[in-house]
């Protein structure tokens, strides 16, 4: 399946009605399961649904590195896509006991208190030691611009793009839903031995930022956060106690940085009494 | 607890750092509940939450209106807010049955082939006999964007409204998530007796339309569907089953009609053979 295609519409402009047509992404329901039984469905943009496997395992936790995994099928149902996923050992393992402690009468694990513990979950501490300049935060939103092919057609999805101060733009993935565009970036820099490029630049996102893409950033060791869009304030709080610099709201005139400002040269102010 | 907050920031404007302070959009944990067990979690912005608890039971199929619901109460978790929603007696049956017909190891719901058709669950056909003006689209969107409090402040909310080319605004709600946003307004709504309003006037969304958005508006009885951004296709494809007329891709200057445009006066073109 092609990540878009051309439909039929009908235009008004100028007080006119005439006949168009417009690519539009394509959305899939996409399962996604572990040694034979299902973990979750996602609506997703089917495009790198390697990386979208390989990237959703990696921030849920299912496994820790990505040769965990030792075959990913691609099944098309009718009704969606299953990504069928063979475990090594050790996350074989770990997965079996997870499930056996969600047991329960809906037991899926996002149910009651244990369900606001697993949505409030713990995030990790970046360490990355990258800076970078004012120059830099617009070379890489000018840089992730002019990647998004997908979204130049169909003004409707959202990228997660990681840069490099030095060396430029390492790799962009796009989905209909943002979460699923990040979980495809981590997954494509893992599966190629490139995750350090998270810690030595910075992740993008076109998209607005809640709590659950700062859990993802962390997890992937990201240093510096660059958001087009607006933060919330708990995805604020979320990445100051994740020591993530939160660039966001970032504007043709400038942009705000919420959180750790010592990675943005120039931008940690001295103290005002 | 408040929709949103300020917090500080460093804005970098004009090649200069300054210290800033930027409201923004509160984000919290909410699960579900019924009868004692848990349903669902969501990342919500914690305003209009009973409107939130009805409309999510609504769109989820749990009640079939709003006085199946006997009491709502929110508890709050310390690491989220539990909305403990109380069902009348058909309602209870039916969904002790459905939790039965649910069990298995990760019995979710949302598991492989069993939850790729939930995710592409049948979707009602809506009836509206409803008619639009090219203004009145114009006349929807101007009155949506004009009455979006949260999101003028924050710059990180969606919004649901529901417009009627008679009266103006019927109602609208904001949420850091656009599921949330229609799901409270459905629920807003509902629980007012103006349900009648979504056949008889338009839904306005903020957000790109995927399909959920869809079948949403579906249960609601919602015969013109605008959004200000662009759908998917399958957002298109769903909405055509549906009978509903889906006009997206709103700009200043113009618009475009996807599905049933004999609902928009002048929208249905002569056949072009």
């Amino acid at each position: 399946m092609k990540p878009h295609r051309e439909l039929s519409a009908i235009s008004h402009a100028g007080g006119r009605f005439t006949a168009s047509a417009r690519a539009l992404a394509n959305e899939v329901a996409v399962a996604i399961s572990y040694n034979g039984t299902s973990q979750a469905v996602l609506m997703a943009t089917p495009s790198d649904l390697a990386d979208l496997a390989i990237g959703f395992s990696l921030t849920e936790g299912i496994i820790a590195a990505a040769d965990e995994i030792e075959r990913i099928e691609t099944v098309d149902c009718g009704r969606g896509l299953d990504l069928q996923l063979w475990l090594a050992g050790n996350a074989a393992s770990r997965l079996a006991a997870r499930r056996r402690s969600m047991a329960g009468p809906v037991g899926c694990g996002l149910c009651g208190i244990e369900s606001l513990e697993e949505a409030m979950r713990a995030t990790p501490q970046v360490t990355a030691e990258t800076r970078f300049s004012a120059a830099d935060v617009a070379s890489a939103v000018e840089a992730i611009t002019e990647a998004q092919a997908l979204h130049r057609r169909t003004r409707s999805v959202h990228a997660a793009g990681c840069f490099s101060p030095r060396s430029g733009l390492v790799a962009l993935r796009e989905d209909v839903g943002r979460h699923n565009a990040l979980d495809k970036l981590i997954g494509a820099l893992t599966a190629t031995g490139q995750q350090a490029a998270f810690a030595g630049g910075a992740l993008v996102l076109t998209s607005r930022l809640s709590v659950e893409l700062i859990q993802k950033a962390a997890i992937a060791g990201c240093g510096v956060l660059i958001a087009m869009s607006a933060p919330t304030a708990l995805a604020v709080e979320t990445a100051d106690h994740a020591r993530i610099t939160l660039v966001a709201s970032v504007r043709e005139a400038g942009f705000e940085i919420y959180t750790h400002p010592e990675r943005i040269i120039g931008g940690a102010l001295p103290h005002v009494a």
